[in-house]
């Protein structure tokens, strides 16, 4: 539980936030939220803004995100019909507006794993970067050339596989987040934003009710998450935990990461939490941000190693490919192993430091 | 350097060890070389014995290996002609033993890690360990389970192809070990050795000459060659530096493992002085043997990753095998850069203690 201070620079400092700064941080959410939309569909539309729509469709997410949140960890002070119709709407758009932007990185993540697998020398125009695999993959395709090995050619034509695979998915992507956009029940979670941005449904105790019992509470769920995690194992360097089911019958997603998925949107509410509580102008909690940073990691290479996995059942591809993409799945199963490592230092220097 | 201490436990207190010293040790080298030469002989003949055979040729490399680096590390105490002449044919003789230990000890680590990135599950069988393995893959290969995932039936099927690769690998090496037994060749060299059994070939002075400037160039040799090592990379948890070239167009071995595997025949060379001048029956220096440990350890996973990169390219296998075969291959890359993690914490704990 929070605790009065002395140190002026302490966020928790001062008196009891109430329900009234929960109204103001999910007015200026939802204001985000209208104005990332309103970009979307002038750079959307016009092609010549000088704003990027993937700022602003990063910024729609980050807005719906903060008010998903806000609405599960302060349920009780808020208006029941309201927040629980309005909760799958927002679970629903952040999914759909997600999906775009996870296959582009998924896709540049793996390409760059293939990239460095291969080595310095392995692609002429390395200069270039992942570009040059893609150029790589695509040429090793139909002329593969006489002083690579086969392997190389592996690499080049895993590329290419996951190139077409997972640009496919996001353009697939693409077209469902814009048909989301323009369809009657986006519409409508738009006008509820809209009236939230100048309104927020409080029940008649919330306004003068304390947020830190809440707070503390989406804290505790998040701590005992944690405890639950293997973290003696993961702080074990090279545990070789992380591949062990690397070859089994059952694909992804690894039954092992689910506890560290969860624990990644723990700590997301958790962060939100603060934000509704201290503002989001005070000084960042650099642990929680670079646990959080551990935690997208892991989640990441968990995905980007089920796609290779996925890659390599296509049918009829070559021997040479499928290696590579055995290389690529084991590479990003030890990020997975590697991020878990990241979390469990920090976690345990946060710990000590705070107690 | 070596100085007078007063602890009467340490091996180094007494009188400067000179070359009678060596010679001793040689002799015992010797004579022991004669003994496993004897029991080997009895042992493989017979096939009745009480004594392995795999135990007896493991007690000739060992007296091979300690012979050979005391005519490299104490060069100048010995006659030279003698000394140049049998060198070369110890190599020989090392080299030749060797080969069918390898080849079934790399099987062994194949299959098991393969058991491992399977999951407990995978293979009904598991209790029976690594025979479990053989015995699915082998079964694998004719009627593929309907209830397993292609990836299981890869992972089979890659363990059916190691197996049948390194066994006839192991197999030729045995062939060649008896030859090598049978040969005049390998008789010029037990002669050689059952006279230093009696008589060591030392020069004029080396009688009275002291031991320890030799042995502690050998030392030096080690020292350099450690603080060449990339050490503060491999200090750092999940460098993912082993795996760098894991999809490079060039074949194994690996440049970058040279320099480990380098390190690992100095710090032999200067265990092997080490029991030239303080004796065999003398406190054991865990630390030196720990650091040995994981170089073993990093040059068997460096050539098991290397065994399922060559049957990665076997012509015509199915995509799932050659898949199963890249994490294979990755999983053991990794040992590769665990091992270099656990030698650096050894290492530095080492120069820690001692300075």
């Amino acid at each position: 539980m929070a605790q009065q201070h002395l140190d002026p620079t302490d966020p928790t400092a001062g008196p009891a936030p109430t329900g009234d700064a929960l109204a103001g941080y999910l007015r200026a959410q939802a204001t985000e939220f209208l104005r990332a939309l309103r970009q979307h569909r002038e750079t959307g539309a016009a092609h010549g803004g000088t704003e990027d729509p993937v700022d602003a469709a990063r910024a729609l997410r980050r807005s719906v995100r903060r008010i998903s949140g806000s609405l599960h960890t302060f349920r009780p002070l808020l208006e029941a019909d309201w927040s629980e119709g309005l909760r799958p709407e927002l679970a629903w758009l952040s999914g759909t507006l997600s999906m775009e932007h996870a296959y582009a990185a998924r896709l540049e993540r793996l390409l760059l794993a293939l990239h460095r697998l291969s080595g310095a020398a392995a692609f002429p125009a390395q200069a270039a970067g992942v570009s040059a695999v893609v150029d790589a993959a695509a040429g090793g395709r139909d002329t593969p050339p006489a002083d690579r090995g086969n392997l190389t050619v592996g690499a080049a034509k895993a590329g290419a596989l996951l190139d077409r695979q997972l640009t496919l998915a996001r353009t697939r992507a693409h077209s469902t987040a814009l048909q989301a956009l323009g369809s009657s029940r986006f519409h409508a979670v738009a006008d509820t934003v809209a009236v939230l941005a100048s309104e927020v449904p409080l029940t008649a105790v919330a306004h003068t009710a304390d947020l830190r019992p809440h707070a503390a509470a989406a804290e505790e769920r998040l701590t005992d998450a944690v405890a639950a995690l293997p973290l003696v194992t993961a702080g074990s360097p090279y545990n070789a935990e992380a591949l062990i089911h690397g070859l089994s019958p059952d694909p992804s997603p690894h039954p092992q990461d689910a506890p560290w998925h969860q624990v990644r949107l723990l700590l997301r509410l958790h962060r939100y939490a603060r934000e509704a509580l201290y503002g989001t102008k005070g000084p960042i909690d650099v642990r929680l941000l670079t646990a959080g940073q551990a935690l997208d990691r892991h989640r990441d290479a968990a995905e980007a190693a089920a796609a290779a996995a996925a890659a390599a059942r296509t049918p009829r591809i070559a021997p040479a490919t499928a290696y590579a993409l055995g290389v690529l799945h084991a590479d990003q199963r030890h990020e997975v192993e590697a991020a878990r490592f990241a979390f469990q230092q920090c976690w345990q220097k946060q710990t000590v430091s705070t107690s």
